[in-house]
């Protein structure tokens, strides 16, 4: 594929927030260019989030872009949390008044996306590695990226930084006007993918004395678990029997019945943390994602603020191409700021609440079960669980 | 005075918990003795907490000891939290369906109670220094106590050790059947007694970059303030001066007032911590309020539970005497342990909201203010905020 030397946005990623940013922009008549530095290959087998929000799913399906997603999405109507080895259900219809997520695989998001844009949308290019972006002090961004072993430009608006934490648009602001912030927590998380029926209908968040533990899917015969592990832990050196009986006694309920089983065929450790760069507009230079932002993965939110990114950002672009303003732009970065630093509260909350911190003191972990017991005994205390867990309205 | 040498219960320790448990045992037709170690004026004078909860209230009143408290205590029926120089206000009665505070000095509650005590109630001996228990083992414990410089004994069929966190009735227990969790926070508070008409009719708690500031009163004449200030601190090193400038710039809001600021009488700096001892009863020894448990001031627990410990305590025991069974004697340690570790969350979650830790992440501010306007949004978050302050219910 040759791509035009100009465009007004130039959308720089080709992950979910790239992808669907391009396929709003593309609907509102707004020319765009995706460039990834990745093959599609690549891209489509990522392993990332799987659960999206309600807001994330409207999102979808208002630009056509949930089709395979209504077939083959697991909807969920509640999770379990669990701890002192019982299990409680929180119900996200009657908590939130309908609200509900999807268990639905980020990568499967991506191969919608791709194929939704190679079909019928702008430019898309893979193995497009962006080197830089000059020009944007001056408000004629042009962006240096090499395709096919060539040096290419693109002149454009517009750059959206959709290219990830460690994304090169970010190094077009000027060192001084982004502030970053940043917690890393003090353990990790060991995922696995597994042959596995899962072993129940919805997630399974636990506490234990081991540590936390998560049971998640991927679909009705692939299951998705994690185990709290230190910093530092390498995957290889867990044996597939040790990890099950791991998830198995951190999962443990009274009167349970054993995990389904089945061969490991995907393992990974993710380090958890949280950051937000502030602001996430410096003149043409727009960023959405994690290019902005970083949550850790106990909330759910990352993938679902990209989305919520990308959404008031199309929104404000087609504002501006239709009626010359620039309020909604303007306003973009801290509408934006104000869901990430909710999102982060609340993964903080979900991270704190349910994993033990080293050396956690005995006084400590009564905290963390008076916390999750509320969660119990106070519809308040439940509500407020499930609004952050389902997402916030994108107003 | 001269007391029995046998009774019922031996109540040790002649604050509100002790006071408040002979009442309501003198009610109950069930024999006590009160022992306190230092004299009447002592007592009467010692500073103490001042919001009393809705159940609080209730069971002062149940008891025929809330007449001056009705006549003078100051019914608040909201609080304000201040953050990013924004006052919100928090109302009770909307959030909680009825339920309010009062502002009323734990000195007045007691000497509220100590006269009630002397014109009806059991013996109260004070400057009477227990040093030590006997025979609790044995079920036939005895009390060890000197009076007026001579040893003396009190049999009875149970001790309340009411004698606070230095108390003396705990020691018998034997080592090993008790366990303590604690907690202590890396900051504390500095608090002054001010002949200045309160600056507002409710209370502040206010979240600021320099610490936490808290504005308070007492009566219409007399204003309570507090400061964080770092552990350690010398409450002589501060000039009056100093210390309304700092209160001021941590109470400021956009567009607010200047403080009413007065002489200061009465300054002291007390650490914050949070500890449980449990179980609360071992045979005949049973223990409450402070010789317990510790919550740091911040949720305005501490004298709420010490109460609420006494009425479970006094319906145990008059159930015992008047049917002779013991299931709530034997549910008294869980039952009250179940609402003091609400209580540590709920002051540990106002405390770690409110609060600046040494050191802390611009990382972490955020995620503070963003739990913070979360009260302000959520009608949840707030209703949860209003129950907890407000106080649960007394089953």
């Amino acid at each position: 594929m040759t791509a035009p030397s100009r465009t007004t946005v130039a959308v720089v990623g080709g992950g979910p927030a790239g992808l669907l940013l391009a396929r709003l922009l593309h609907r509102s008549g707004i020319d765009c260019v995706v460039l990834e530095s990745r093959d599609r290959t690549y891209v489509e087998r990522r392993q990332r989030a799987g659960i999206l929000e309600q807001g994330t799913v409207d999102a979808l399906r208002a630009c056509g872009a949930a089709e395979r997603l209504d077939r083959e999405g697991l909807v969920h109507d509640g999770v379990e949390l669990r701890w002192g080895r019982r299990g409680h259900r929180f119900d996200f219809p009657s908590l939130t008044g309908g609200r509900r997520v999807w268990v639905y695989a980020q990568t499967e998001v991506v191969k919608d996306l791709v194929a939704l844009q190679l079909a019928d949308g702008a430019p898309l290019l893979f193995d497009a590695e962006v080197t830089g972006v000059t020009g944007a002090d001056a408000g004629r961004p042009v962006v240096h990226y090499t395709h096919e072993g060539l040096p290419h430009t693109l002149a454009c608006d517009y750059v959206a930084g959709c290219d990830g934490s460690h994304g090169v648009v970010r190094r077009a602001i000027p060192r001084g006007r982004l502030r970053t912030y940043e917690r890393v927590y003090p353990y990790s998380w060991f995922g696995i993918l597994a042959e596995a029926p899962p072993s129940g209908d919805e997630l399974v968040y636990a506490h234990s004395p081991r540590g936390f533990a998560l049971h998640s899917m991927r679909s009705p015969s692939v299951s998705r678990l994690y185990l709290q592990v230190p910093n530092g832990t390498d995957p290889a050196a867990w044996s597939e029997e040790e990890i099950w009986d791991e998830l198995e006694a951190r999962l443990a309920v009274e009167g349970g019945r054993k995990l389904n089983r089945g061969p490991v065929t995907q393992r990974a450790v993710l380090p958890l943390r949280g950051s937000v760069t502030e602001p996430m507009r410096w003149g043409p230079v727009l960023l959405a994602g994690d290019a902005a932002h970083l949550v850790p993965p106990t909330g759910a939110k990352g993938l679902n603020l990209a989305v919520s990114d990308v959404v008031l950002l199309a929104r404000a672009l087609a504002e501006r191409a239709a009626t010359g303003t620039a309020a909604a732009l303007d306003a973009y970065s801290s509408a934006c700021l104000e869901r990430v630093w909710r999102a982060q509260h609340f993964s903080w909350f979900m991270t704190t609440a349910l994993h033990t911190e080293p050396g956690q003191s005995p006084f400590d972990t009564r905290l963390q079960l008076a916390r999750l017991d509320r969660l119990a005994s106070s519809p308040h205390a439940a509500a407020e669980l499930a609004a952050n867990y389902t997402g916030l309205p994108l107003t």
